[in-house]
């Protein structure tokens, strides 16, 4: 069966109009394995796969990477393809904002912190974006990574607040070998960096076994890693030990936690997480 | 046919499943003729009506009338059957808000002024559980009344901005026969206050006589009203002659217009307007 791609809404809105059962994977394209892994749990949760490739602008702060951003339209149909997918939507930006989006959906507080506290509003653009996606292709599930373990907190208190009849799924994180995990912005690292890079998920581990061998000062173990980071040359945005449920900052009682990072190898910005569980 | 009265999500959503085609209007109940008259409307549409009563505690300021606002849910019901609706949705605030709200639809820059001038968050708090409200019935249709015409105005905003595959149907306001709008806080007027509270139609359609008679210096009508109401015992928000289409302040080349007033007898705050063209 042949990959649909379709670039306008009402093209969409008419393709998927006798379709029951839709799951979307909202992407912002140059496709990799980690977003083939998504398509392919959507596969699973229903007859008909809608894949959105948008860079969308409203969630790129001024000075970030939207220029830049890789556009691969092509490559990524043939992953689709390949990996069963029926119907792409790949809109423009005018297709997509034909006026100034005036009205936008405000993330929760915990917007402001970790990837927020250096992106401010790029929660807000993610959350506007989802919504306008949703209306669009009312899908019965979307399906997000955990790689974006705050965006998918969001997106599901996005779900919960205003009543979408939404099933959001999770897929895990894809990894290199080398326990990278893997990211479009992977593309912008130099061959040391992305050796150095293997780093922050190690790093990220250690934290784990630490915590998990009964070590619960968590302040402490983020500040040292972070040292450890810097005195290597990345720039630390944030090393946090949260409660997986609430992301607020982990204490003692939680057992559900995670541990997330952002840091900069030059002037490219890598996240990453682990979920984990105490006994 | 029984009116139907459901108070939680859940029961709603598993009457409307089977349901293809559903008109929705919103109410904060204590319903009058200009509500009855939207209801009608919606039959129009759609087979299957929902009203909903739901005094949206978002929407009210802090020195608002949210504690005092008539709730009359037996009479509601009594007139929503005799009118022939089917469904109520009558939702608890619990209900609607079981945690705080924490993310929020930002209303558009035109949500500051007229009512948002005197009301600030007003029509975030109204688009927020509009939005909410269509997630859960997700109608076909909804129908609003002319005379929030701000509200109608940032609602299609809403439908645009958000690719809502929702049609708004707007309806006319309802009068007494002294002109006076139909609105749940006549009920607060006293008598002589509802006698005098006549003239803010009267004064509307004089400055619609006015214009429509070559008179176009609007800044000079609307100081010349606000004065007049202001002499007669009235607070007056504002008296304003905007282009319908924007609702911007009209100028000369806008050739259908509105003019809309806020004005308060006692604490009693009243809205009017009315829509005209120029030839």
């Amino acid at each position: 069966m042949a990959l649909e791609i379709i670039t306008d809404i009402a093209s969409l809105r008419a393709r998927l109009a006798q379709e029951r059962n839709i799951a979307l994977v909202p992407t912002m394209g140059n496709l990799h394995a980690g977003h083939i892994h998504l398509v392919r749990l959507a596969l699973q949760q229903a007859p008909c796969v809608v894949t959105s490739i948008f860079v969308n602008p409203l969630q790129f702060g001024a000075n970030e990477d939207l220029d830049n951003y890789p556009r691969t339209l092509d490559a990524d149909c043939e992953k689709l393809a390949a990996a069963g997918a029926q119907i792409v939507f790949a809109p423009s930006v005018s297709e997509m904002y034909p006026v100034a989006q005036t009205m936008c959906v405000t993330s929760p507080p915990i917007a402001n912190e970790l990837c927020g506290a250096a992106r401010p509003g790029h929660f807000d653009g993610v959350a506007t974006v989802v919504m306008k996606l949703f209306n669009i292709v009312q899908p019965q599930t979307a399906i997000f990574g955990k790689k974006d373990f705050q965006q998918l907190f969001i997106i599901r208190e996005l779900v919960r607040q205003f009543n979408l009849p939404i099933n959001i799924v999770a897929g895990d994180t894809q990894r290199e070998d080398s326990g990278l995990a893997l990211s479009s912005r992977n593309g912008y690292l130099s061959n040391a960096q992305k050796q150095e890079a293997q780093r922050l998920h190690r790093t990220l581990q250690l934290i784990v076994d630490n915590v998990q061998q009964g070590n619960h000062d968590y302040a402490a173990i983020e500040a040292q890693s972070s040292q450890y980071l810097t005195q290597l040359g990345w720039i630390v945005d944030y090393i946090s030990i949260r409660s997986a449920l609430t992301l607020m900052p982990a204490n003692a009682e939680d057992k559900e936690l995670v541990v997330l990072a952002a840091a900069r190898q030059g002037k490219t910005r890598l996240i990453d997480n682990i979920e984990f569980t105490l006994s």
